[in-house]
């Protein structure tokens, strides 16, 4: 998917998830975080949009995952979703559901809407119950501030952040039967991310004509190859989910996987997924660059992926990138351990244009070179297995200093 | 194994790898490291001892991994092992593989046995070559400095280190057929330490009489339960192995899984072991504690191993030990992430003796405590999952700046 198909779309730098029509958003401080950040927003739909999701594998799951599956399940569509910062409502047993269910009736009423036509997401610090009042009172006075503005994106982007120091949002237009479709995300990270079937908050918008079966089983496609294909830390948390609304309100005819422009659509979608996933990387707890793995020559795409995802993942191939130090070492030896059917004579190593390692063999090299080329805001590690031709891209970043300082206390 | 059988062995405070009867060590600077650091050194039988080896799964294995398997593969008897550290002789080629021979045919003349009755191991940064005259040199003076004595073994053990802080070494006595045996080891971390199969190095000398398939077997089983339930940073070193050497002179009739004593001395054999284990985990780069992960009713001992060594490789669960906060949250998350059946409801977690979570959720506990007990040099984190029989104990260390700092510029 999107291997091959020139990209059709169009990237919107001032266009965010108000962009696609139809949707407004929204977002503002109702008390939960300590600081006065935004942290309570939501994106609400003027129709029933076709809703797909994918949520986290741990088995631990959060109350509003829960109540979002039910809400998706029930008829396929969406008329908002409801997202608090500050408190992931997890492991909050009884009362964390009811204040799950409890923010969902609450925003659906405020904006009269059926209660299962709202999905609602959390994150922030896992085992303490919700401060509902100050929810509730956010809730009251969210529907006045909900536009289709630039800057209601905004604050929507900026009240789904923990401790991500960017908000991550994206607009691509794309030309469907001769129609202009946008598709657009926002997304947060920025610790607990090794997304296991999907990520931490993620929110696509489109105003394409989809059915909710198509547009789940492309969610999850794109899923595999963007937000799967990132880690900051290898922790999956218990809040991770991906939503996507399609509001119809372009006026395609109904995408399938049988019409002309699906592959267009479904490039611009994992492009617009591409691009919240590098950001969460880049964005990870503490991270100073972004790291990008790019694996061929493995038997197969799904072993290329294995071995990107445990080199992306080395505390010591991270450390070496904050350092600055062309250790290729670090990389070989987790190639060796990913478990993959791997050739261990005919491997190459680069960094960026530098050669380190051909056919298993070190390469002299211009340590200034590579030093200069490691210190840069991102780096990529080309591997070249030359067994098969599958390939895969992984994204994180370097582990650091300010990493260790930030979940050190992290609570406190 | 171990687990139900009285504790018959006894620990010697004083003994070394040399206690065993039939043993002699010794270690030297021969100018692989750039301090004055011990970099070369052996263990020697009078007698050809019968011999096991596990070693790492990583796909590139170092050359001395080849040799000495080749070496242990041949009639199952050794008379040495010769060891350096500061450089693993890893992806270095045809050049690495006659270095490493040439290691073992010179030091095999140096004390007049045969080349096949010698193992080689290496430790340190991987694809440089060996600077040859060095060792060569060390291995002429080495014979001279070699002794049965307790400084011997102690020259050996400072001989095998890298980047660890201190020595690991551990000897225990058990008595079989009435007579005296011992069992001693030594060994060294102390990053790149997930063992897959077995740890970095780590040798075991014993004067028990046995079999080499009997103790090949037993060696692998007491692996499974020590050295491969620790983590330092979740990377498989090219270089790991664990040898075992044992003279038979203790006068024991063979130990095989029918002499009435097998027991005790595998009992024994895993103490060590796990001595050697969590010595490494303490000593993990940057680490200022131990941690141990306990975890009790899983649905099997499988099970339970997987989501220990999870939790106890989590870096959030890492930093936040680090940073002395109780922050359970990280744990279940952890826990929930392993891959296991795991009941999400009756989950109750432990900080030592502190109780955080019961039946899936939070206690309110004394946060004053936690901070005290989580600043001591010992942390245990008990997770029971009330799902089944099935136990494990795995063990690591905290995420620290000081991890960052050795780990951003090792080579420089």
């Amino acid at each position: 998917m999107g291997q091959g198909v020139k990209s059709s779309y169009t990237v919107m730098p001032e266009g965010s998830i108000t962009t696609p029509k139809g949707f407004k958003a929204g977002g503002l401080h109702c008390g939960l975080k300590k600081t006065t950040r935004h942290d309570l927003g939501a994106i609400v739909c003027e129709v029933p949009a076709t809703a797909a999701g994918v949520y986290t594998m741990n088995v631990f799951q959060a109350a509003p995952i829960k109540v979002t599956k039910e809400s998706i399940q029930a008829g396929g569509l969406l008329r908002a979703v409801i997202v608090n910062s500050g408190n992931a409502n997890a492991c909050t047993g009884k009362q964390g559901e009811a204040d799950a269910y409890e923010m969902r009736g609450k925003f659906a009423d405020a904006i009269g809407v059926p209660a299962e036509q709202v999905a609602v997401a959390s994150t922030g610090v896992i085992g303490e119950l919700l401060k509902m009042d100050r929810v509730l009172g956010g809730i009251e006075e969210l529907p006045a501030r909900l536009a289709a503005t630039y800057e209601a994106g905004d604050d929507f982007c900026q009240a789904i952040l923990t401790t991500d120091l960017t908000k991550k949002e994206v607009c691509v237009s794309v030309i469907i039967d001769g129609k202009e479709v946008h598709i657009a995300g926002a997304s947060k990270g920025s610790g607990m991310i090794h997304p296991n079937m999907a990520t931490m908050l993620g929110f696509v918008t489109t105003d394409a004509a989809i059915g909710g079966e198509a547009l789940q089983q492309l969610l999850r496609q794109v899923t595999d190859l963007t937000f799967n294909m990132i880690t900051v830390d290898g922790d999956t948390s218990t809040n991770d989910m991906l939503v996507a609304m399609a509001s119809g309100l372009a006026g395609n005819s109904e995408l399938t996987q049988a019409h002309p422009d699906w592959a267009a659509f479904a490039d611009a979608l994992r492009y617009v997924c591409e691009v919240l996933a590098k950001a969460i990387a880049r964005d990870g707890e503490g991270a100073t660059k972004l790291v990008e793995v790019q694996v061929r020559g493995a038997v197969s795409d799904d072993s290329a992926q294995a071995i990107a995802k445990t080199v992306i993942g080395s505390s010591l191939v991270k450390s070496a990138v904050f350092g600055a130090d062309a250790n290729w070492g670090r990389i070989i030896a987790a190639v060796g351990r990913a478990g993959q059917p791997v050739n261990p004579e005919t491997v190459d190593i680069r960094l960026g244009d530098i050669v380190t390692l051909e056919q298993s063999r070190p390469v002299g090299f211009d340590e200034d070179a590579a030093l200069e080329y490691l210190k840069g805001d991102t780096v990529v590690i080309h591997v070249d297995l030359h067994g098969g031709d599958g390939t895969a891209t992984a994204w994180g970043c370097d582990l650091t200093y300010d990493y260790v300082r930030i979940n050190a206390a992290y609570r406190t």
